[in-house]
């Protein structure tokens, strides 16, 4: 087994041109796709359709190459993007493939990747014990999937579960179905905070608890360091990807993670940097760049209103989203070290780091 | 001479408290305020209203408390705001006193200040040479007020000019005056660019010239590093305020600047901290960011749509203005090196730094 | 007893200069202001400062020429200031006087206005039992002072409450007291929908309830059609001005209202100005147009995310908040029947009103 | 010849159920679309993507229904998506079809449909007279092709032009083309005025000129009542609709336009109603208002920054962009009399009726 993950610049959130030419190219297997990250040009979100435009012409690309119905591809391959790319950020998208034929490493790690769905979920399950419950045994099957042994040797596990606009709401409610709020933007909130627990769960990262709902949107100190959890109106099932480190594969990436403990951790980042052989004193130059493969951070507003006992102005701003804004600063940051600005920048931070902060995951060539 | 920088949170734009008491404490002297500079928290564009009402508040504090009425004191002090603290900005205000009485230093360099104003401007003349000329005389009186001698002595040079909502310019244009653009947002812009250009010149960093007009937003090689310019609904002149070095000057503060070549120039932050004594590696501790007193950024969107090569996405957007984009991203940049969010970020750096950069000024202790 | 009713444009938040004419010209005499009502510039949600800028403003300009200091004045007259003209509409304040040495009508109606104050309200009384029981009273104690004599006399009863940006509420949350939401924008809500079921059982429309703190935000029945409640960071107290009709009072006007059962409801716009002796068949002409003293309307976007049958997309939308929406789209309707559009729209008509309508109210010449 | 207008509601942009299931039904016959007019849920304004994945959609529906490759429908097919459901508007589409096989009326008029595309246009033809006189061309192709005999029968020219996003401009000066503005939300100003021109030249109500390209954003005294252009990226030619009458052509559909004078135009929104046989006093009952087949709007927000002499705020604002403005009120006044909230209501009206203004224009039966 053998991971290869490609990173692609979009034009916009139609455009589909690196992958069609890779595959021409014969740099890409069609066949041999097994997820695709993005981040996309929308708000990110209740109203960005830029993930599901993009979803559709990736699926009807790689059904038209591999002559499979692009539903069913979709059904196979999580496409997980998220919208927003704000101040520095350059939209993209990672395709991660796999080549079981390559032998694997047995004696030093190499990427390793697997991927699960849960079934689907309504807007009812969202934020509950249901949606925790699916995500963890999903882990679990993406992980075994993966050959991946141990949770520690899991550096990144990204979840894309579904958003409901508010007709959707609506009708669950109608149709006599109770939702955790019927605020759409939160409601997202809470399958987010849910998907993490799950992840934390299956991770051994949070105790398991049959009543852990309770926890979701309240109790922060509970969190998964490696979770990377997202929504949107375009899924209706929680789609896992588990990407770690494997003797059972080969080739030349690697992943390493770390927490972010609030906005301004820009110590986690340079040792993020230099736990993956970079230099970062200040800044890694271009050609150590290249090595990049893919950066995935979460963060989030803090909750209280300050950072580092400074006042922000994030959380009362009736103008820009408080996740707008955290991620153009946070993604500035990480930028900034790495030297690189196509990076998976996503908001809504619950459970997944710290409270206040988040976590950081690359992948890079060793 | 001696001057002293205090710098101040602000909850929200009508907030004085912080030098009230200040004053009450005797801390601050009110007669011996020279300048305030501040980021409010507006949008930063036509219709932001907090600069004003910042204006306006500080004014009749230092009125109650030195016996001048607001409007004189906004005639003699420079109030200059500039709105938008986006991401993980923190509203703040910068005060600046000057001691008249302290005995020179002689030996060494300590904080010069100076300010000075323009006649009022006409919406027809934003933009254009008699801005420019203006402006370029203002910086000169300014200098000679702060006894700087030598134009490589002057670190930071802010000015703040008028702004005009649409029913100014119609009714500029009915009386028969032409303006550069009809587009309030836009005239914001030729304003910043011709009083860079004034400040360039004063400097001898841009070749005087009488057809410099021609140059505004259109020949970007030309720029001037210790520019920072803003525009305001609120002011009527451009207000001018010098800050350098001087031996004429005593006092523990120290001010130094670097010119930032685009929006990831990290090295460029973290070489300055370095010149002011700090460890920036990765990040100046907490006890080193105490020192600072005031930190000046300038920044923009790269004009050709990308940043070291990728795509951003910041000049297409609809939704967020460029500005709030920018000043997100180079502001948090910025923030996380100096381990401090209150920082005065502005967007809009025509002719203000090196094309798609800007600048970076520091105030600190020695 | 005689009120009058002046209205003012606003060229920009700090802008008083129509009031100090008409004092200066004798037309107004400051003593005799009772309350202000007024539409700023700015968005309407927590980071409106426009609000507290104007209250300033004028506070300070009838201070000065009474000779009473302004945070008296703020004490004595309600300055109730909604931002947000979105569309077509057009900043504006408007007056209330009151001459008392007026003879009454004695055998028509004219007039009334009354006003009170609740005590200071913290983040953790807003949405609660006590902010309903506390404007009740408080409205009825201004209804007597106006001397209107049965509640079916009352057409508009303007509120405006404190809203609290989030470090208040953790300040309050920190100190023990439980709030009904740690969201700032959304306790807006609870504190408008609090304040309209205060004014609804002051009125009889609906049942004095001990436990009504659980009606709010919950059960939309329950509403009142002459109620307008605004929350702004400006505010302390619940402010509340009364105005109907009273044979105790003189002068040439009169006041009407009507409820709106939806966004779209025109009929009931067309209805109102026949009531008052208009011809809105389409448009009031601009002749009849100048009889107009003031304009008041409250609107929502329906919760269901449906108009008459056909989706809105106002509460999925992540750029523009549905308040902004609303009150664009029916201050627009309004605006076209009437011929005007220096009227004050609100969005945010929880409990005020129709669930998905809200109320207008016009005071006009008879 | 038989012409069919139907409309169906839009849940995302990527929902074309509505289609889908009247084609399985049969009351469409995908071979016999012409055009397809639609409001979809983004900004309208350069980086909104909902257009062109409703394109993309909604062009491989009907090709996979037809047989024919999605590429070669749209270029057959205009598809002509606006964005911005501001307010109570409600997004939705209109499908145009023609039956060749009907018989004519010969007497009486009847709705007729014509479409043509330009050659493609680059970046720097935007505003200029190529894209003006290639317009005219279009336009009076499919004039002919409708047999519409004379302009006086043409009531509503829809035009779609190409919009680009910055790097498409920048690559565009790079090869040496010179284009009217790098600003790309200006440039859709340039290409929506252009079209515009166009249109009333190939009608005569524009004097035929060689140089008609420095009208353009200029002489605003210049206009067509009947013309509707909008601009995005997801197109390259100028795609134009002309619907008029002709008793060349058989069936119930009627339509009639006027122009709006600004944008409180009631009694023309009103006079228009009474003429297709409604009775808007105030508003045209539901059973009326279901033989409404579809409501074009062009409105724009008043250059002078005024309405009917009192100021409004739109070209100030740099948190909502004007054209969402004016959309939601123009949107919702015709909303309001029409009892109808699917409107196509667009922004940008240069050169579209009388500046400040606009058109509306209605398909009804008759």
């Amino acid at each position: 087994m053998r991971a290869d993950v490609h990173r692609f610049s979009l034009k916009d959130p139609g455009d589909v041109s690196g992958l069609q030419e890779a595959i021409e190219k014969g740099v890409i297997d069609p066949e041999k796709i097994v997820a695709v990250i993005g981040k996309t040009h929308g708000n990110g979100l209740v109203n960005d359709y830029t993930r599901g435009y993009l979803t559709l012409c990736l699926s009807q690309l790689i059904g038209a190459r591999t002559g499979i119905p692009a539903e069913s591809v979709r059904e196979q391959v999580p496409f997980v993007f998220s919208g927003g790319v704000e101040g520095i950020l350059s939209p993209h998208y990672i395709v991660f493939t796999v080549n079981s034929d390559s032998a694997p490493n047995r004696k030093e790690n190499s990427l390793a990747i697997g991927v699960a769905f849960t079934p689907e979920l309504s807007p009812s399950d969202i934020g509950r014990q249901r949606q925790i419950d699916l995500t963890a045994a999903a882990v679990t099957k993406a992980m075994a999937s993966a050959s991946i042994e141990s949770p520690d040797d899991v550096h990144f596990v990204q979840v894309k579960g579904p958003a409901f606009a508010l007709d959707d709401i609506v009708a669950a409610q109608r149709s006599g179905l109770t939702c955790r709020t019927d605020n759409p933007g939160k409601l997202m909130g809470f399958g987010r905070g849910a998907s993490a627990l799950g992840i934390g769960t299956a991770l051994g990262q949070i105790p398991a608890n049959t009543d852990l709902e309770q926890v979701v949107l309240h109790d922060f100190s509970l969190y998964s360091s490696v979770a990377s959890a997202s929504a949107g109106v375009e899924v209706r099932t929680n789609e896992v990807i588990v990407v770690g480190l494997s003797r059972a594969w080969s080739g030349p990436l690697t992943i390493a993670h770390r927490a972010m403990r609030d906005a301004l951790d820009l110590v986690s980042v340079a040792e993020l940097a230099r736990e993956l052989g970079f230099s970062p004193e200040p800044q890694i130059v271009a050609e150590q760049a290249s090595r990049i493969r893919a950066v995935f951070v979460k963060c989030e507003a803090q909750r209280d209103g300050t950072i580092r006992g400074r006042r922000h102005t994030m959380l009362n701003d009736g103008d820009i989203d408080q996740q707008r804004h955290i991620r153009a600063a946070v993604g500035a940051i990480v930028a900034a070290v790495y030297n690189d600005t196509a990076l998976f920048v996503s908001g809504g931070a619950e459970h997944q780091g710290p409270d206040g902060g988040g976590m950081l995951a690359i992948i890079a060539e060793n």
